[in-house]
């Protein structure tokens, strides 16, 4: 499936348009089209169509698509047709939100681990997660084969903890430290920092 | 200065070099160049050049820019210069966590309105907030002047809090509920699901 490279942005999308799906199965829905895809995820029928159309022919003209069958093929194509273990660094409030937010399973994560630096959080439970001590990070994602790490630490010790992680086999990193890190080539990053996405609409109010 | 008009994208990245200034500043940095600034934030100096010209001459060639004059015209410009008070409607783990980050004010913004519809969290107390019936919401947003909200509710009740916001003066929401939202033109929307990202990620993973 990747004989040619798709561009990057266009599996940017392939998220929301799984996410959509989800959402239609999930009211009862069988079949839907490109325009009321559209709608949900507020992109165009056509650029809908196009991206889909890169993968294959997941749907017919006049009939739309089968919402079961595309969101299996969009899960197969994302690799969210299993389930993922997730490491979370950082258990201050944010760490703490990601760690108990119900909607991951059903999406492909399960947060697996989850490792602080204070004595005082070490070892307490969250569901059924044991805070681990930091120092204990490299030997215990290496050990579990985790792939997938979210940062949640303050941002002076973002970069310190992404140069631990790449003596692991994390490959893919969620970074919610209001900071950028560098990462070894391979490694993917993509950040979430509320102030930022606040500030970009600051600029249009009046 | 909004006499041409800027591209959106463009905007969006300001954000980013303010955040990388204000470290820069924290550090105790007086002058920074495109290049310095291109490796904090992962961009190419050309590229920040270019967009920070769009505002003015900000910096000279040679001596680069002055880190704390860049940050206030850079504040200026989005508009962070002062202090937004920012309502969050949906009080769980995300809301909790949001109401908590000690990094909103610093950048422009502090949580003055907290929102949830369980009886058993309205009127508990997170910091100097009280969590009020989501029945006020309305109202008490009008009534406090507030133009940016943040929804953290469950993906299945995030349209009709933005159909209420739709009757108060709020021009931007930051969307945490995992679905698209449908607001009046010249409501801007931001959108932060962790999944979205993790999906993006999943598909370069082996």
């Amino acid at each position: 499936m990747k004989s040619k490279e798709i561009p990057d942005i266009i599996i940017g999308r392939l998220p929301l348009y799984l996410r959509a799906l989800q959402r239609l199965e999930d009211r009862g829905a069988v079949v839907t089209s490109s325009q009321e895809l559209g709608e949900w995820v507020g992109i165009s029928a056509a650029q809908i169509r196009k991206d889909i159309s890169q993968f294959g022919e997941f749907g017919k003209q006049g009939t739309g698509y089968n919402i079961k069958f595309l969101s299996e093929k969009l899960r197969e194509i994302l690799k969210v047709d299993r389930i993922w273990d997730v490491a979370i660094i950082g258990m201050g409030d944010i760490g703490h939100g990601v760690a108990n937010y119900q909607g991951f399973l059903d999406r492909g994560f399960q947060v697996t681990l989850a490792f602080d630096n204070n004595p005082e959080k070490v070892g307490k439970k969250i569901g059924n997660l044991t805070i681990q001590d930091t120092s204990e990070m490299v030997a215990a994602i290496k050990a579990a084969d985790v792939k997938i790490a979210m940062i949640a630490v303050p941002a002076d010790y973002a970069q310190a903890v992404a140069d631990e992680l790449a003596k692991t086999d994390v490959h893919a990193i969620l970074n919610y430290a209001p900071i950028c890190i560098n990462v070894p080539e391979g490694v993917r990053v993509q950040y979430i920092d509320p102030a930022t996405h606040l500030q970009w609409m600051t600029y249009y109010l009046d």
